[in-house]
This record gives structure tokens, sequence and C-alpha cells, in this order.
């Protein structure tokens, strides 16, 4: 496998984190989004979204981190980190689209607002973080995991931005769940630490 | 089956248009958007994100639209709508992505501010909204469905808002892939009209 990769994107590490887990491992290739590689022509033709991560395996090119995170647990890991049950999966899909688009939206936003200075409407991202961080608080109050009682891909998918959200501004002090929700997730075997810079 | 409805909603008719494919049917409970009903204590303790659509079978409750079509797909139709291959349910998912993210804040979006009158930066809605219409329609240019040889879940994501863009002051004139694609859509057996007003 070959994983398109930038190393401080927390979808990338995202991926990486889930093949740690699943004992996995991809070469590395780093898409120098600084540069805006991902938008050129040669990027686009692997994914017309121009986004990273994109996992290649087999020489089928993998988009979305949540997708590739479907893929993964399909593919190469223990059921528990996807069951076939429908109520389950469809709880998964719930927490999968809540990344996609409030956690991608909340608090990567503010992140990438102020540790990356990109133009964002800070107090806007940081609001809807903070809506993101008390739901998930308030969700793990009598739960180990997300969904069910074993860890699954929506744990992997909604854990990095979630566990970075000072790095946009965003104070974890009153949501002790997740504190205790991410000391289990680094006590999983293979866990692969967070990006740092 | 209880679907907590609202017509209006693109989320909501994209569950009544899947359970039309698949031959189900639920009761419709109205949950009235415009007095806010979707953030009274009822409903958040049926759904903490305080949105429509909420299914429930047998008792239990299921949230956001990408993870309702998941359940329907796994637990009631035919295995085209959500097959079990690795590749082809994170294909699946990528879609379900851009709708839960590009789709919502784009098109959906731009609905929103100009059929219901909602604050929306409109031009900033209507410009992504642009990039998905034409990243589908390339995407169509050489294929029937979104993914694989059949219709899927996928198909039935991104179809109700992208059917609607006229909606949100988008022109579909110069996107002819999905114009073939709706029409093959509109031709299912099953197949549920748009909500007009």
């Amino acid at each position: 496998m070959q994983l398109h990769d930038f190393y401080l994107s927390g979808n990338c590490y995202k991926v990486r984190l889930f093949l740690g887990l699943i004992g996995q491992s991809a070469e590395l290739l780093t898409v120098d989004l600084p540069k805006g590689a991902q938008k050129c022509a040669e990027f686009l033709a692997l994914n017309p979204r121009g986004q990273v991560p994109v996992l290649v395996d087999d020489g089928q090119p993998l988009v979305d981190s949540q997708a590739i995170l479907v893929y993964l647990a399909r593919r190469y890991a223990d059921t528990h980190w996807y069951p076939l049950d429908a109520v389950v999966q469809s709880q998964i899909a719930g927490w999968l689209s809540l990344t996609a688009n409030e956690i991608h939206n909340g608090v990567a936003r503010a992140r990438i607002g102020l540790k990356f200075g990109r133009p964002v409407v800070l107090e806007d991202a940081q609001a809807r973080g903070r809506q993101t961080l008390e739901l998930v608080n308030a969700h793990l109050a009598e739960r180990e995991w997300l969904v069910g009682e074993q860890p699954t891909i929506a744990d992997v998918a909604v854990y990095p931005y979630l566990a970075m959200a000072n790095e946009g501004g965003l104070d974890l002090a009153p949501y002790p769940h997740l504190h205790t929700w991410f000391a289990r997730i680094r006590a999983l075997p293979g866990y692969v630490e967070l990006p740092h810079f």
C-alpha cells in the first residue's frame, strides 16, 4: 500500500493511526500541501477532489479519510472495528458524517486558521467546535467507546481533531469524558502518536 | 417504522426516496422546523444533534440521513444498494462524506438561503455548489451510476440536493451527465417525487 500523505494533516494522521492499530503499514508519499501539490494535474488524476489522504492498494486509489477507514476495516481488520450489524454500521456511519461535516468545519477548521494561518472565521469555527466537544463528551458520559462495547472506526475518525482541539484555541478542560476516552485510545496496541510541530 | 420528517428537507426526502425504492414504508411524523421543534427537549432526547430525519425502527432511533440509508440498505434492501465488497463500500462511503460536507455546505446551503431566507453567504455556497456539480458531472461522463454498475445508496444520497440545485440559484444546464443520471434515477421502480412548494 502507498499512502499519499501530509504529516500534519489530521485526516492523514487518522489513516496512519488506523494502520498502526490494525498492524498494517503503507509506504508514505508526502504531498506538499503548502506548495499546492494536491491541486496539480497528476494528483487530480488520482483524486479529482484534490485532497489528501489517498490510499493506493493493489493499484486501486481510495479517497476520503472516512472512506479509507471503511476500506481498511473491511479488508484487513478484526470485525469489531466495523461490525456487519445494520444498527451498528448505521451508528458508525452517523459518526463518519459528523466527522466529514461538523468536525471538519469546526475543530479542524479552527486549527487550520490558528495554527496554519489560513483564512478562517475563527469564532464561527470555534463555536461549532465547542458544540461537537459537548456532544461527544455527553455521549461518552456512560460509554467507553462511541459505538458498542469495543473500539470501531468511529473512534478512529472522531479522535484526531478532537484530541488536537487545543491547537484551534479550544479548551478541552471542561470535557472530562473526552480525556478518559483519549486515554483509552492511546492505550490501544499499535497506537500512533499525534503529529507535532 | 416511524420517520421524524419535514417535507421540504432534502435530507428527509432522501430517506423517503430510498424507502420508496426498496418498497418499504414508514409512518411520517412531521417535525415543525420553522417553529424550532427539532431543538426542543423531547426531540433532543431522540437525537442530541437536533436534526431531522430520525428513523425509529423496533424502538431504535437512527440519526443522520446518510446513516439511515446505511441502516435501511443493510436491513431491508437488495445487496446491490450497499454491496459488501471493501472497495465498493469505501467508494460509497466517500460519496456519503461528500454529501455530509460539500453538498450540505454547497448546493443545500444555497437553497436554504435563497428558498428559505436563512442567513447564508450565498456566493460562497453557490461557488462550492458549482464545484460539486462539476465534480459529479465529470464523474458520470462515462458511468451510469456513481459506484459500480447498479444504483447504490451513494446515488440516493447525492441525488436530492443536486436535483434541487436550481432552487439555490444554480444553473444545471452546463451539466449534461447530471441530467441523464437524474433521468435514470427517476425511472427506477418506486421513485418518489422531489418535494415542491
